[in-house]
């Protein structure tokens, strides 16, 4: 029926995956065509700008199949279990990624990676007053911590270096408002 | 075998989708164990940050499945064929979905948007010497255009008014740029 609007009929789940639920979603459309679209539940993540008192932000490089390479990105990392705060998962996965403790979170910037078929949400975090601890990685995890200026990330973006959007919309939201 | 390295070492088709096709990769840590990976392959795509000779910013507001809702978003579609060169797209997607072509066209910044698990990479770029023709949708396709000043899409940016990653990453790269 041609209600103008955009409506799913149906979902069947096509596989329960490692990090993520895939689904394949009938919709009506609003002229009354019906089509099949991609969905896939992801439990939705945090990232950390964490900016160490003399200016440097953490960054951690490690193995990413997608691009068969190591990549540089903020420290980051997914939900747990259902709500689970983002603060929560923010100060979780600095602490693991880089042995980091934040005095302060503030929310610096939020958004949905792949909007066009993915529901994974990521809330981007600006750590401050660090304290330095013991890393503590999951056990896939094998990756590196190094430290850069906010110029250097920026330049690094520009020139096809850091490649990861989160990382992006979190660096270029951190210079905007700091 | 522990060579200290990621190897992938398997990948399974899970689903031919309409725009994704979903791998499951049996993958080789570097401490010798192995895991299976969830891998998603997309074509890729372009998005537009289209400024007008008076500063506005062409902005579509479409509906997503993924949150059941409308979201303003930059101007944006998918790879057709694979090799298709991104600028290609986004003056296709920038006619298609506005109806206005433009006279040049600069890359502003480029990333993987979920590199986790997926490959979809987005180029976006700089659209200036706007001219209006017609809007030409695909066939699945409802979207209205509206106009903001880069000042105002910053503020819903911070506010969650705009919550789309590739619209953000492309709207802060055009103000720390301009």
């Amino acid at each position: 029926m041609a209600n103008g609007k955009y409506e799913r009929i149906g979902r069947e789940l096509v596989k329960h995956g490692s990090i993520i639920d895939i689904y394949s979603d009938r919709m009506s459309l609003p002229d009354g065509r019906e089509e099949n679209w991609d969905f896939i539940d992801h439990l939705g993540a945090a990232a950390v700008v964490a900016v160490r008192d003399d200016g440097r932000i953490l960054m951690v490089r490690q193995f990413r199949t997608t691009v068969s390479d190591y990549t540089l990105e903020l420290p980051a990392g997914k939900r747990d279990r259902k709500g689970e705060a983002s603060s929560e998962i923010a100060a979780r996965e600095l602490s693991e990624e880089t042995g980091y403790k934040a005095d302060k979170l503030e929310l610096l910037v939020g958004f949905y990676t792949t909007i066009a078929f993915c529901n994974e949400q990521i809330d981007v975090y600006l750590a401050t007053g660090l304290h330095k601890g013991e890393q503590h990685l999951d056990s896939d995890e094998f990756l590196s911590v190094e430290t850069y200026t906010p110029e250097e990330l920026e330049q690094m973006i520009y020139s096809g270096k850091i490649i990861d959007a989160k990382t992006i919309a979190g660096i270029l939201a951190y210079l905007r408002r700091k």
